[in-house]
């Protein structure tokens, strides 16, 4: 579920790794980015791009510490056609997140909760396990991502009443 | 400079050629749009999209009067990788269209003009002869265009006094 | 806030009209858009594509009853730098809606609710109110979504119960 | 692995179902998706489009044989936030496939094949197949991919000899 | 009507913020957009992505001066559901800019010119201007852009001759 | 056929440059890509992106060296309607690469190939030859693609093999 009660921060070393693609079979998308995460990378993404001659490429990205450079580039040559790639220098400003539990009828489920400054600004219910009860109980996906979000939100209230 | 003087008129017998492809070298596009439009499409363009399994593929899109169906079904499988496509009927409703001159610094160059119900409501200088007249002439290709829709509205504006 | 009341419905009659655009300015989009809504259309919308040449066109969509076409085209040759476009056939199934009042700490605000064969399937606050909201009292309109949904939620489970 | 030897076929039957979302947490797609594939749909895609107010939406799209409308529009429903959709009518034009094995040093992996007209046209090694054993076996899917089609064409050139 | 006057010139001290988001609902977008720029942005503007699991997501971008970026961050966190963001140092170079004013049919309508290394190379009327002029005087958008360029150059050519 | 035996190796100067572009006839994108290659851009891509008030405006990407700032500026400015541009700092990753020859039904054609830390990693047959080996035979281009390879690691195989 990710990291628990990490500290607010700033990561100053970060990569943002690029590399335009035109000439490979777009099915290999999916496996090269699960590639990259297993090798460390923090986020990976695809942008449609329009490249050279008119072609309808993608643009692949990987955000990275630069300590994982090597790692990444060693995947990146590997599992895609590129000849080359660039990175660019980012800093990354994480907010602290917590983990907090709300019973439903579906079960317990997480919620990832974000906070900026001490504030609680973010709160999001967790991907795997609203599909997870979805799919058992054969109960609409948004259903459960409202109820979930409706239950939290009521015990933030009560509480604040207390 | 495709065709002049035609009427305003409707096509009701035209077809929309969809094919989604993840699994296709995108160097290969322009080229296929090339064979497509030589053997009779009308349109040709792609659609960025995400398929299957998250992939950033592209939908093939030809616009053709449905008696070259079989022509460009010919050209799809040949060229492209997919192993199905699907058509829509479409009507085509296509302005009057007529070609004008305007004498410009850089020699005549044509303007397409398009007739709604008899009423100029499009002109649009030729790409082409502007591209050639700003790489033989060295000026800026946005100064060529602004000048030939600049000389042709004057003109326009003169022949509305008289 | 749109139709309200109206039974679930199918209808036939409607026309998906598109032109592919490569030749005109993107400002005048959203101007567009607003003109073919005020002369009736149901919706407008626009999706990026690859044109002739490797061009990063837009292709103009707009939904409509047949009975509108020919106000339409009219907007479109008018509006846009287009000298043809065309149309299919389509089917609009639509659900029966109606809009609900959720009491707020920011006054009230309407849900639109939508029914599927008599359940309700959708609920979505109005986007206009809410952003009113957010602006006049200071708050996350993110937040606002939030809470009118609550409040939503937390009356229909009320209501199962009695 | 999909139809095996069925015959090049045209089914006119068919419909293209679409619904423009603007107000749904992208990370519900893929599970829509999901749920359509089991619910019968053909082919199911998303294209990003511009909406009104040039919102960043999704048009989901869903081919599917006219027989299956209702559960379609079911599942579009329950598991998306649209309070409408479209159809279109379409024709889908499917070649003949067959699935070949080829021997490799990572195991027998198929192939698809397509024929139009009797001309073999397309040859794809399965995704899956070749997914495994590059995850198996530690070598790049790249490499697995073009072995597979090395030694397909190998083989199909020897044939041709005899 | 933005800064007049100002000389050519390049701020080294930009960033450029992105922040990747697959779980908002993008109807919030354009008021995002809204809260930032009044915030002190130069520009925002949003990239359809590719993310995690295939989910069409899309990139915020915002590009500000460096002394700016905690009440960028502030917003940001405020009004999107992200839980992290990323700046790169950007250096922007923009051009000297001064605005003219062209007399036409419907009153006067600014030009914003673009000046570099003396030269002017860029025109555009004012786009607020045009559509007001559109709107009041029943003239399509178009139309009037057209013909504040024509007067425009026209005015130029004059000067340009004595 | 670009850079032959180039050692793999890193440009720590690289420059990205890139300008929003949403008042821009689209049918200009082609001819300035081919005027910034021509004055000396390593890549020029275009990303279609969403502006201010929702206009589907393009960014044009230019990576270059930054001893070609100038050069590259002189271009933007005299061939986009921009009024400004910014640029971040890069540094490139490329592999040594090499062309060999492959000798096929339809004369000699090249393969670029490229090599990380010695090892192969790419192949790619050159785009050129093919296409004009395809359609001087009449042959479909994704066959010749397709042959090549196979001859190349025909190749590569017997070769290991000694």
């Amino acid at each position: 579920m990710g990291f628990e009660h990490r500290e607010e921060h700033i990561d100053e070393g970060m990569l943002l790794l690029q590399a335009n693609i035109d000439d490979m079979n777009p099915e290999l998308c999916s496996y090269v980015g699960e590639c990259l995460f297993e090798a460390g990378a923090n986020d990976v993404y695809w942008i449609p791009i329009i490249m050279k001659k008119g072609r309808p490429g993608v643009m692949l990205n990987v955000l990275v510490d630069e300590s994982r450079l090597e790692r990444m580039e060693e995947v990146i040559f590997r599992e895609t056609t590129t000849i080359g790639l660039r990175y660019l220098r980012a800093s990354c400003h994480r907010l602290a997140r917590e983990f907090k539990q709300v019973a439903t009828p579906w079960g317990a489920i997480h919620v990832k909760v974000g906070y900026h400054r001490g504030r609680m600004v973010q709160f999001a219910p967790e991907f795997k396990e609203c599909e997870q009860a979805a799919k058992q109980y054969g109960v609409p996906l948004k259903q459960v991502y409202d109820e979930v979000r409706r239950l939290f939100l009521n015990g933030e209230k009560h509480s604040d009443m207390l």
